[in-house]
């Protein structure tokens, strides 16, 4: 079974990150929640970085905001895919958290995704999973099909909508 | 064996992209390098982006700059997983391509590396490589500690030139 | 009869749009109204763009969000000219969407007015037909003076506010 | 016979100008280019804008950096599209002529393109005359196409130079 | 009598510019409050630069908010200090407003004040009239006394408050 | 005689104040400059400062770059007119200059200029002292004029040369 | 008794400034807190900054916005330790504020600590007193360590949230 | 003897690094220079930074550009004051590598100077270090007076080529 991490800096984090978690379920990925913060428990976050792999992780999600190192952190002591969300702050709307998290330097790549970005957080790691596990790809497709349906459901309520106005 | 596409909205973008096409090739991927343009051959990257799973392609990095649509475009063709490379522009030093790339809606994610960061574009590819295929692992291990040996030896040249200074 | 389409990437895209809208059908051009996503319905977005001007659409507005591609993706299928209206985010009041929007390649512009422009992108579509239709310049040279009513009786109410001050 | 104005603020802005020259006379539209600043010479601006209309002209362009007004003022005085093209500066890349051209207040827009976009303003120019004139919309599809073809030819040639690599 | 006007291109900008006017008002200045805008009505603001001077006027201060077009269009036509007030937008707090004031070319400048700023433009125009008028700077003088003793006491209060803690 | 001066924070900023410099003495002003450093000269900038006025300074031009406090300080200890002239630096084209100097808190303005603004800040001290000096105002009226006819000339050449093209 | 003074530029900046007094007292150090402005009492600030060191101050914290001048101000006045606060605006975020501290000229350092950082400002001041003051190490050490302890709590209280959903 | 600890990321952001560990020698402190690098030695960071203190370190200057992760981590292992020193990136002039390190979170802060601001990082080590070592301080009163002397005579040597223009 697809397994994948998902740690935050900070519990309050958690807002973030439940759509990636979420997400993730429904496919059915086994998923573990963690608050290890790189600043206030490094050698947790070495610890369980150091290990994720033979523990099973496949894939890691870093959630975290202002000058956000979690997932250079987590990267440094693994060569699984780290996947960095940035949290939105009151610094440009988290342009802090994005640049901290998205800048890095050659060798240690961060699969970064948008500010608050939870849901595609949860959908990037299942479309690394997917490459090895084919459910997965085919959910992949089944759930674009569902997105591709609400827009164009939207777009007919829209018309109804406009004739009444 | 595992296989990347590498493609670029421009032929100007090749030395943007030329690192990662390199750590590719050196890890033994098979790397189809591309140009398509999401607005001047909108069709091909359809195309392209529609067929990349069953043509073998498991993930592909698209390169472009300023209003840098490449990736999202692609993205919206596939479940792939998409790495999105923001070249450097002008504006700012390319914060239009990485916010053009990275603030993606929710539901299609493109991983994005930092601006010109074409090696660690390859390495992502190889991140998520790794989790199917063990020999790639290994080889990100080694290549991890080819890189903590070299800091370790630039360190130890450092002691030495300041002995003389 | 004159003819525009507006169209968003999301159906709560259309606060943003629906000045457009509505100063479109003041000066009695018809409106096509639609939902359609870059990302979520690129089909869709090729279709329309594709054949609107063999279905008699003039000009095409399009409403987006942070990585904002509508635009983009629209002008790449046509070349009627296409509006870009760029929709607030919280990423420095809309910059990522603003930037995703006008810095567009050589070879296939989209017009930008400002971040939650709606009846401007309205007004410029307007204009853009009354280079063909000479009414609707006429009734484009009536709003201005209304404009300019506006103003300047504002100007005579501030007047008499401050005698009372 | 469609005919552009393409204005600059400053003389030494017309290398930025000079592909919109190009492609509109290329497009075989009259192009009328004059050096008229919103702030050195206010009264020719007035007088330009004022009387473009009943002197044939169809579209403006103008081009213009740092607090670029020149846009503004002349849509102030005009129903016309106007164009406004901005101009590099080192201030954030042009970020300040990009922000005074594209934000303006609702009831004048200003049709903005990309920073140093000169080639795009014209071409833009030439869309909104496309709605007018079947042979510039026929010319433009042309022209897209032979972007097309350009693109898929580097595409082409980069497969040979890779494999020579 | 040192006379001062302050215009603002909408009548919603008068709460930022009601600081403005009472300084300048418990200074004793004459003020001519105007609504004039830039885009909707550019022939009263020529009008009103163009003769301020022979009516008296010594400063104007122009209010004015996104393309803030307001200060650059009044200079253009007057030789009058022009002082500029960038008033806050979405936009990253008005910096779209303060780079469209203060990047003005050569030989037409706008003294620009904060984002916000009415007390301080208020307060540089009585600065500008008191190199002219004795009885003014010596208000100034006094006012700045004012403000010390302000802080001072302040520094008290906060001692005993702390003592309270 | 009509008296400015301009200091700067490092001798290094004199390209950058030179402009003012010429245009003040081109005008006919006493000019007096200085190198004062609001951080490493403090009690000087405290000295000029408190005692300008009494010196017959009637204006004061103050450019620095970076964390650029001299206009600032020189303002907390004179009621002169303090112009402000940010000095382009690598950050963001001078943006750190430009807000430290254009954001002050109420009570102690600073009348901006744009970046590297030399030859702006002089002219904006003269329509100050030409609130004053009417022979000020009126060199002022024939400066502008001759920019006006600079324009035109321009305007005029540009016509033969494009016959030429 | 290590001694440290806590100065802001305006009473109302005391929330922003209330955390770093709170660590500091809770760490036993001594706290002057001070409302001085480095523009509406700069005299106060210069005489304060002059004789901070032989008032057996140590370590100075300076908490101001927009263009904050206090650090730099106070800094040019002592060699003692400056820590400069910025504290969050409606431009950017305190984009402003954090600019106009950090960026100093060459010879006249300011420690700066994130927006609204209080709480840091305070342990930064604590850690310098700790260089000196071996018991303030040991109790930055058991600080610490009920960081980690917090958020190990926080991670394990996380799990049995999670076992219920 | 006081005892400095400087490292940085990368062996070539040695030039910025270089005149921090020149006035730390020229100050008599012993300095200890190191590569060392978050992501690629992250165990020797761990090494480093928990062992600085017993090792006599007293204070640490990190060196790190982009995703500047170099002072958080070291941060994370000591309670020593660490100072963040931002390299220079095209990214808006460094703006990515001082909001990595400024923007740090509540509890380990780190004392950042302005981009490149190599000397102002040694020389804050110094103030640090003066607040235990009285010679310290000694020198940094010295070495503030040379500055001001060095202002002065440069303000002298302006006057007299002032004279001679």
């Amino acid at each position: 079974m697809a397994k994948v991490a998902v740690i935050m800096g900070s519990k309050s984090d958690f807002p973030v990150v439940k759509p990636a978690v979420k997400v993730l379920k429904d496919f059915g990925a086994e998923v573990e929640v963690r608050v290890i913060s790189a600043h206030r428990t490094p050698e947790e976050a070495h610890a369980f970085a150091g290990s994720a792999r033979e523990n099973g992780v496949e894939v890691i999600i870093c959630a975290a905001g202002k000058a956000a190192h979690l997932g250079g952190v987590v990267a440094a002591y693994t060569t699984l895919p780290v996947i960095g969300l940035p949290v939105k702050t009151d610094m440009m709307g988290g342009l802090d958290s994005l640049l901290s998290i998205v800048q890095m330097p050659s060798g240690i790549p961060v699969a970064t995704v948008g500010v608050n970005g939870g849901e595609n957080a949860g959908l990037l790691a299942l479309q690394i999973l997917g490459v090895k596990y084919p459910e997965i790809a085919q959910k992949l497709s089944a759930y674009k099909q569902a997105m591709r349906d609400k827009i164009n459901s939207d777009d007919a309520a829209l018309q109804s909508e406009l004739k009444d106005m």
